[in-house]
């Protein structure tokens, strides 16, 4: 056991709010509570952007049950920031922490979050002034490398999961309008949440017919004849697509694809990848074709939160302050997935360098050969994380009446 | 007491499919199992399109389990379509009734469904062929004016004020990256759903900030004023808007913007509103700008159904079946709203072509008279309509630390 190291505790979130990033600030809260070493617990105003400017707020003013609260509360509560710091920034910071007795620091975020948490842990160091960092990860993007996954995703994949099922029944009702039904999800570089769409299908007809992730380039001639494949058989698609789909050059399609447009002399284009090929199968194949983007609802959505993913996120919220209490520091919390057939994971520990700097994709065995769906083993990954089955609706068996005459 | 009128009974399902037409349609057959009168109990396959192709299901042959799971169940089970019958399908749809021995019909939809009910009705009087239809309103747009409001709005309007709800504590926390937020509903010439967005507010400052419905033409330049004005006050900004705004002559504003866009050249636009007002903000008062748009999510989702609503829903089925068997015929059911503090509604009968000759727009007292938001009036109207409050969420009362030195 370390020494008892008495001071403040700093907690910030950062990057794109999700379903859950408040349930870990609940976790640390929480657990610093307990702790009598933790004087004072302090939440950073938007991040690095509030310390920098001393803007902090006394979370031991807030109610307790202010506090419990924010396990069912979505966005982030404190404010969040996207600030890439500067190496004079980080300078700065470790000022602010002195001046303010900041001994524990727990940033709650995604790759750049865990990059800023390193460089101040290093410097910490480097001046012999005793800080303990403890990373949380977030983030809906399931980018970061070290953790089998992270807190936010398995709320965003099951509000995709459930709206893209929603959608697929009423395209199936109304296909006669909406003949293809396109959903756009959020994922700049990693088709993760486009992927969650797939946890939608129970049987083989069910939407999404198509899934392209950004792990693989468009071609929008093989696009257009897999629509043109679905529609023959069914009668309608439902096509699931990553707002950063990219052509083979590395374009984003939106960009890329006004030579097939009618626009071709490259205006600006409202819409994104959605609109943008809803447009195109208009244009190529002549289908009625609409676009669902939830966007920003997709990510902060309370309503379809994962239960596991509400859970874990508070975990890993509590286990960075108890490994900071215990003397830990510059490390992220991890979830570590447990072998068996019952869904378990326990939380771990990575280094902030390692967490910070690896970008986890799609793995190849996670996408079809065709690169128009996602395997079994994908689905074996993800389905315990959206925490639970989708709800179950009615199926008609559809025997039909006898024709008369 | 009428005469027992013995036969088959046939319902359909019209129009956009939403997240409690099968409730309506679980009430129709649970009550219609009820009447020895009644012995087929068919579904017509997408409405009117499965009658003309006498492709109809026999929902006596699903399981008692089955049928009560639509209750559950969004979008519509038995199929929809948005045919626009002509004079001479009347006849061959009478010719159908009477080879199947229909004598019970409910439509389950909107103006246009309470139409074909109406000249089908008409026709079997005029032929002395004796058929009880009585009409099941059902549309999220909740333009059917014969009704205080229309099984599916509450659902709907339960969805934006959530959306918005979650989507603006997503700005207010990182409204650095996305400055002003757009909300684009459904809505072509009403703005039921978009005022729904009203309902997210709790606070002065909550969002939303603007909402701009139909009833109102839009005018670009006091939409940038109202926008820089929240701005400037809160930092962030965030916007419902119908899909249906138009400019005073009545076009589209995504059409007729061009003048005022980067591309002056008339070439197609992909996207909608939403997208629009983002790059006209961008373009002109240099904020960020993002659109969700919910789409087809918005009016099918069954995460965010309104108990109301789905309970409304189901009892309006019920009575249709009722009132036909006890004779009536050739009325829409309708929902009235009983005076007193605390919601209640019943049920009453308006004569189909009341139903659907009369399109519901927003009162003029129910929009503020800047055009830019909903009175109390709108509030007090659609509050009890969405089930109850929204979920409960933490607000902090975000005290400051005192500042050091």
């Amino acid at each position: 056991m370390a020494d008892k190291l008495t001071g403040n505790l700093l907690v910030g979130q950062s990057g794109g709010p999700t379903a859950v990033i408040n349930s870990s600030l609940c976790g640390v809260v929480q657990e610093a509570m307990k702790h009598e070493q933790i004087q004072g617990i302090y939440g950073a105003v938007h991040g690095v952007e509030g310390i920098l400017k001393e803007q902090m707020i006394d979370l031991r003013q807030e109610s307790a049950e202010t506090i419990d609260l924010l396990r069912q509360t979505p966005s982030a509560a404190l404010g969040s920031c996207r600030r890439k710091l500067k190496e004079s920034d980080y300078g700065r910071i470790l000022g602010i922490f002195q001046k303010y007795n900041i001994r524990y620091f727990h940033y709650i975020g995604g790759n750049d979050s865990q990059d800023s948490s390193y460089q101040i842990s290093k410097l910490a160091t480097d001046r012999g002034y005793e800080l303990r960092v403890i990373g949380v990860p977030k983030t809906v993007d399931n980018d970061l490398d070290v953790t089998d996954h992270s807190p936010g995703y398995g709320s965003v994949a099951r509000f995709i999961a459930i709206a893209t099922r929603d959608a697929g029944l009423d395209t199936e009702a109304i296909g006669v309008v909406d003949t293809v039904k396109i959903i756009e999800t959020m994922g700049r570089n990693a088709g993760w949440i486009t992927a969650g769409a797939a946890l939608a299908k129970e049987e083989p007809d069910d939407a999404p017919h198509l899934v392209y992730v950004p792990e693989r380039t468009l071609d929008l001639d093989q696009f257009l004849s897999d629509v043109q494949r679905v529609y023959d058989r069914l009668g309608y698609a439902v096509v699931a697509v990553c707002e950063g789909l990219k052509n083979k050059k590395g374009e984003s399609i939106v960009a890329s694809g006004s030579a097939i447009d009618t626009d071709s002399f490259g205006h600006k284009q409202h819409g994104g990848v959605g609109d943008f090929l809803c447009d195109v199968i208009k244009n190529k194949i002549q289908l009625k074709a609409r676009c669902d983007k939830p966007a920003t609802i997709q990510r902060v959505s309370m309503i379809a939160a994962s239960s596991v993913d509400l859970a874990e996120a508070y975990q890993v919220g509590v286990v960075a302050v108890r490994e900071a209490v215990a003397g830990k520091t510059d490390f992220m919390v991890t979830l570590v997935r447990q072998p068996g057939k019952t869904y378990s994971c326990t939380t771990g520990l990575a280094t902030l360098v390692d967490a910070a700097n690896k970008e986890k994709k799609l793995p190849d065995h996670f996408i079809n050969p065709e690169g128009n769906g996602l395997t079994e083993a994908f689905l074996d990954y993800a389905r315990p994380l959206i925490g639970g089955p989708l709800p179950r609706y009615a199926r008609l068996k559809k025997r039909l009446v006898k024709r008369e005459g």
